[in-house]
């Protein structure tokens, strides 16, 4: 099954510092973040053939040249290697980026290396999909079990699942790939919308009313957290506008303590949602645990992961029952291998994926995410859904797509998170015109 | 008991860059790192009395410019704020700097913003027992059971110890606290050795030998995980020259996934090895319970913590039995009333806390905050011990004491991270003597 990604090597790299500016309680506000700047580390890397990798990192504004500066301090740890080298044997690499020599103190495995390391990884993993002249997911949906598993280092997650179980749940269900493929480019893949916590509830029901009638999304996330009174009279206004034509879902950005989340929800679940997103910390494995303990009873999901610093955290999450459902981060965590990982650890112990999005970028790259799960894991279920919500997706050069409802395959080649180059020029930090003017 | 801390305020802050260069495989290596670079984000903040308070964080060289420069933006969060109420509201500050508008994206709580709000809590605290006239662990000691939990943000760890129950502990303690401090004035505190994966057995031999013979410590920490022969070889070799009159610890860095940390250490199991060390991802707790469970019968301890990022991570390793020690670190969380809030949750599981030493500066913090758990919690145990190597302890005003095998209680005010005006001439980096002669 293997592509054919040629005999170059990686021998440079760009970094830009791409700010997308948004009012105080505009995009991107919610119970943590008031004001948030949609931001992308942009990532440019070159092969001796003068092709063009691009991958992006993704931050809410300020600390985005942290990631930008440190991208230029892990370069030298893959410049030089064959892109066939570095992709094929990705494992490898993985434990390099995720160990920068003397930095990786200011993780581990987390904080702004770590994201770095995640938009370096995108970066190749994109300029691999190019030269393959495929969409990443069909890359990645064609390489053969033995080549999949090699993407991965397992070192901190092998005692509950290793090499061996990885490759044979691959294999198992290498045959029925094709009409997976087909259903998709059929039906695409379900997907939710997300709203703001600055939205009051006349407008909040004015948008809804139009994403309905103009992308045909009948699925919808709240931000709550701030004021109990204040969420329940949103959800209210949805209730008796939309009745039970639409599903919701909330969102509190980490906001409360493990009781606090069980008092709260309470209050809200009269609204019939589907799931508390973030309730808590987003590392407190034990913390969500104890919510999905005492929220079971009211059918409501408890689900986290877009702050889940790695796989071997995920796993933790996802094996120690403390979730419904995972949302991995195609930007947080060490690229499209480290996911992979994740939806594989997450197919074993049966607990679907729905990847966060929303943010600049994000929106284009987790498709291909989702749609390798769906494909190689046949890991769709009722439960599998994808955020979509395309603020920033104008600016990009292939923007996601959603038709009746459901969102589309990425159909050109890359992992599609380029910028138009007007784009560039305009949010380009502190330069561009969205900065300086 | 409330000390006086004035009226005056906080207004102003200067951050200076801080590297000790070493050889590669010299001081600081380890399996995980073959060359450190032991350096420190130096804060110095300043009251309107014109007073100063000295903060460190601590890393491994590369990327500590991303520290300083997030606590940079981080200062305007207390700026202008009456250090008294800083002090005493704590908690309030706690929240406030763990979640920085924006940045906080970048953690959350870990990475080089996490450790940037740690080192300005660091130096907060030090302001505070420079103005009350004591050493920090005198000031933290004398604080009243209302005050202590005043301190401490408890909003992630509250289902496992809420603030009713940590005043309660701490006020259950509070009469027989002069008789435990005068016991730390006359027999000072337990501590332990570390020496370097890069050194080789005979001097490694030589290098034990003038520590007992000078310091008097009988505790010895060694670093393995590279190569098991190599490992048996040094191990041999101590145990050769000094039989069982030391007591012998190990450390692997993080090297190994779970099943290989079990297997390895049971190779070195006849040395008599007390602990070992970071076997695997320091974020991984049920790698460490499947590790410690089996290793419980060879009488071996699990310990890690130093790489652990917040307390509600340490919280989830005590409360879970993952861990048979835990290692705070001074620089990783948010100063010293984080550290409180882990021995604390320690204390409830019965865990004993064996705070990491070693890197520039940390020597001369821990004292302070063993000393508080062994006179406001009585926490000390034959398993409570501190790290001790003092490799940079020449450059600091107050380097930290050993006498007969024993850590000495710091005596001069202040949490004492002061460095010698020559030694900050010299390090300063990059235009120090040492790195632009």
């Amino acid at each position: 099954m293997s592509a054919n990604l040629g005999n170059a090597s990686i021998i440079d790299c760009r970094v830009m510092d791409i700010r997308f500016p948004f009012p105080v309680l505009g995009p991107g506000s919610d119970a943590s973040n008031a004001h948030t700047t949609y931001s992308n580390p942009y990532v440019v890397v070159r092969d001796s053939d003068g092709m063009e990798g691009i991958g992006i990192g993704f931050t809410l504004g300020k600390g985005n040249e942290h990631v930008c500066s440190a991208v230029q301090e892990l370069f030298p740890l893959i410049q030089g290697c064959r892109l066939a080298e570095v992709f094929f044997d990705f494992r490898h690499f993985w434990r390099r980026l995720a160990n920068p020599p003397q930095s990786r103190w200011l993780g581990p495995y987390c904080g702004s290396h770590y994201m770095a390391a995640g938009a370096l990884a995108n970066a190749v993993f994109d300029l691999a999909a190019k030269r393959a002249g495929v969409p990443l997911w069909q890359l990645l949906a064609a390489l053969s079990p033995e080549e999949t598993v090699r993407l991965i280092d397992f070192r901190y997650v092998s005692h509950l699942l290793d090499e061996a179980e990885a490759q044979s749940m691959v294999a198992g269900l290498v045959d029925t790939r094709p009409q997976r493929e087909k259903r998709l480019r059929e039906h695409g893949m379900a997907c939710y919308f997300t709203t703001w916590i600055g939205t009051e509830p006349a407008s909040l029901v004015q948008q809804v009313a139009d994403v309905i009638a103009t992308k045909g999304i009948k699925h919808f996330k709240i931000k709550v957290g701030l004021d109990v009174q204040s969420d329940a009279i949103r959800l209210a206004a949805l209730r008796g506008e939309f009745g039970d034509t639409i599903d919701l879902y909330v969102d509190a950005n980490q906001v409360w303590s493990p009781h606090q989340a069980v008092e709260w929800i309470g209050q809200l679940a009269s609204f019939d949602i589907r799931w508390i997103e973030e309730p808590t910390a987003p590392d407190s494995i034990d913390g969500h645990r104890f919510i999905r303990e005492r929220l079971q009873q009211l059918g409501i999901d408890v689900v986290t992961g877009e702050n889940c610093q790695n796989s071997h955290v995920a796993a933790q999450f996802i094996a120690a029952g403390a979730v419904d459902r995972f949302q991995i981060d195609a930007c947080r965590v060490l690229g499209p291998a480290e996911n992979i990982l994740i939806m594989l650890i997450a197919k074993k112990y049966g607990v679907p994926i729905c990847p966060h999005a929303g943010g600049s970028g994000l929106d284009e790259l987790v498709p291909h995410l989702q749609a390798w799960n769906h494909i190689v894991l046949d890991a769709g279920s009722d439960k599998t859904i994808t955020e979509h919500v395309a603020l920033c997706s104008r600016h990009f050069e292939h923007p996601s797509k959603v038709r009746m409802g459901r969102l589309q395959l990425p159909e050109a080649p890359g992992y599609l998170s380029g910028l138009k180059p007007e784009a560039i020029q305009e949010h380009r930090f502190p330069d561009g015109d969205a900065w300086s003017g």
